[in-house]
């Protein structure tokens, strides 16, 4: 089925701001809290927020095989489960409908009252119940830099790397949309030549500039999903910052992985834009270093080109970018990624989450972590206001931002904004 | 509030077999297939299972706080976040409503023909949707095991076993109730001495005999729970497989741990057996051989005596029970595991479970895996039928048992029951 709301010359009859991350061509989908009160989903162009579950009540989506419910629910899950093809032909409907040669909505005014919201008016809620989340190990350039920093530059990379998509399963239940702050947490760590560990405020908290893509069911317990059907059961990405806490890692992490120097929170970008939106920005993947397992091979691009930067922004100051990379940098990529994740037989269903890992370019201002911008904590980096940072400090908020561009649109995922509160104090 | 339902001398008018793990002090909750193919909540008292969600649209739970629909569900979540004082409730009015002495329901005949199954006209069901699964590695035991293997005999736990209850994040989508059949993984490999890994089954494939405990909703982000206050968060607990595959595990878990090794397949016994029924079998944890940070420290017994046992039962042989260990082993417990889990914030919710690791014990046929119990292959298990085994072999069938005995009484948590097909095959 084609995807017509990719048309890059369709223009729409609502505004858009210059710039925007929302033109009629992304169409992402996410679940809001109305100026009623009201939980649904919706989608985005421009400034203006979309309800489609009154969309759908008013039978803008006559034809298309859909529940009555299916938009008035507190997750994306169920719509997610539906598969590809609905959300084609929901897209391809949402981006007619808004299309400036359409008067269906555009005329209606009593309608349009009660579809279109001002993004002001809204709360914009966790988008999916994320049934699993995994994290990836998948940047090179990240691998490279954390094992020259903590093992051995001459043999960075662990033997399993260039092999692996290596990958941790995370927590859940910390995963929060932009806007929701985090308190510093506590933590064991060991003092520095000591025996035995303390308790005390992580004094390392850190950001990692991920991304993560959602999954709709794909899989029975004990099935692989096949390298080129991989596609088939991505939803959609969203920002992710991955907070982490190096000293509370460092303590625990031999020999299970990082815990609780994690599970503290991850944040994302409330918009899931969808993989049809990226796919005029489709790119290749950096070349395989050795060769890989015929389950890993793949044809054709399957990475994506998103800019990717990262800023701090002290309370009541300005905000300083500290850092400038791309999704496409990834060595490993997500059709890999699910492949290796299934291969194993492992389910994966509707809402689960798949972060990338930190994602780090080839050059040091386009690190993706404080850990590696400061090179722990070695060379501070400078803000424009608030000092210097070696990591984050109490009051400091998280932006990652994301976006592409090509010659014809620009289109991106907003942001994942994120405040550091202090340690939690019982009232 | 007194918990009513333990009361030891209780007699029930249901039959109950000798030595069953279903007294009427015991009282487990879990979801099954009715022979009228509804789902519904119930319990179990001997070889009957209860529907109570026709008890209670029958009104049996009149004065109990209930939403209608609260037992007319396929997870037993929405009724563990009602609280600890509901479940008490709950149980005590089942108590008393199977009492010998209570005639209410014993002489309506046509109540108990809606409302009791035997157990072979009903299909247990995952009892609860697991939102997030954690893992620990909890028996020192065990530990100092797998550390004098892989490791250094003489600092076979790693220096923050005995500060930490060290855990990680598993996988929730794979998690099956007993009965349900599990095929050998693929997976990647590293053969001895070769450079490269290669793609295959699993040779390795073990068993991991665990407990797993069920929480209900504990905090908010940000907030940890206080140690004194973990237990009012634990809504009971079930036996637990946790499958792994060895040399998978090896190849990938430097550095972040094990991921496809474990997540292809964790069974769990279908009933859970509340924290309130195992009050009687309460016992101490191991002394601490160092001390421990505050926030582990407790006080009281707060680990409890659950006899375990495994068995391999190979294809149409008579089974062959392998170890003999205690839930009382674990050096760390399950207040001590949660107050950790939250230390930094992590909510836990409703349905979460909480994994203790392989339970072993102090004696070579008490250990809780094959890797354990063959050490890694080098001395080989007999069977009584069906030959010598290392590890599982294809079409064994490894059944985990538990339960708890005084003078008084005898409860137990039935079987979790799996069979290891051989490796998936596209039909």
């Amino acid at each position: 089925m084609k995807i017509t709301a990719n048309d890059p010359k369709r223009q729409t009859w609502l505004p858009v701001p210059d710039k925007s991350d929302f033109p009629i061509q992304n169409i992402p989908f996410g679940v809001f809290l109305t100026r009623d009160d009201v939980i649904t989903i919706g989608t985005r162009i421009g400034d203006t927020a979309i309800d489609l579950g009154a969309l759908h009540q008013l039978g803008y989506f006559e034809g298309i095989p859909l529940t009555d419910d299916i938009f008035l629910q507190d997750t994306l899950n169920d719509f997610i489960s539906d598969g590809k093809k609905t959300w084609r032909l929901v897209r391809n409907r949402i981006a007619e409908l808004f299309d400036v040669k359409d008067k269906s909505l555009q005329n209606h005014d009593e309608h349009k009252e009660r579809v279109l919201f001002a993004m002001d008016e809204i709360e914009m809620q966790l988008p999916v119940q994320v049934g699993d989340y995994t994290d990836f190990y998948s940047s090179i350039e990240h691998a490279t830099n954390v094992g020259t920093m903590f093992r051995d530059p001459d043999n960075a990379l662990l033997p399993n790397w260039l092999h692996i998509p290596v990958g941790y399963h995370g927590r859940s239940s910390s995963i929060i949309p932009s806007g929701i702050p985090v308190h510093r947490p506590l933590g064991q760590k060991l003092p520095k030549g000591a025996d035995n560990p303390k308790l005390g405020p992580s004094r390392l908290v850190d950001f990692e500039l991920e991304m993560a893509f959602i999954t709709t069911d794909a899989n029975h317990l004990g099935e692989p999903i096949p390298i080129d059907e991989a596609e088939d059961y991505i939803f959609g990405l969203v920002l992710f910052n991955d907070w982490s806490a190096r000293d509370i890692q460092k303590w625990e992490y031999v020999p299970l992985g990082p815990f609780l120097a994690k599970s503290f929170a991850s944040s994302i970008s409330p918009w899931i834009v969808t993989l049809d939106a990226l796919e005029p920005f489709r790119t290749d993947s950096p070349k395989p270093l050795k060769k890989q397992l015929e389950y890993l091979q793949y044809k054709g691009k399957k990475s994506f080109d998103i800019k990717l930067q990262v800023a701090i922004q002290p309370e009541d100051k300005v905000e300083t970018v500290v850092a400038n990379t791309n999704f496409k940098y990834m060595y490993w990529n997500m059709s890999q990624q699910l492949a290796h994740h299934t291969i194993n037989g492992c389910p994966v269903n509707s809402g689960d989450m798949m972060g990338s890992g930190t994602i780090s370019g080839p050059t040091p201002d386009s690190y993706g972590s404080m850990l590696e911008l400061s090179w722990r904590g070695e060379k501070p980096v400078k803000l424009k206001e608030g000092g210097d940072r070696k990591f984050i400090e109490d009051n400091d908020t998280v932006i990652i931002r994301g976006y592409c561009e090509n010659k014809d649109i620009r289109l991106g995922f907003g942001e994942v904004s994120t405040k550091l509160l202090p340690v939690f104090k019982k009232q």
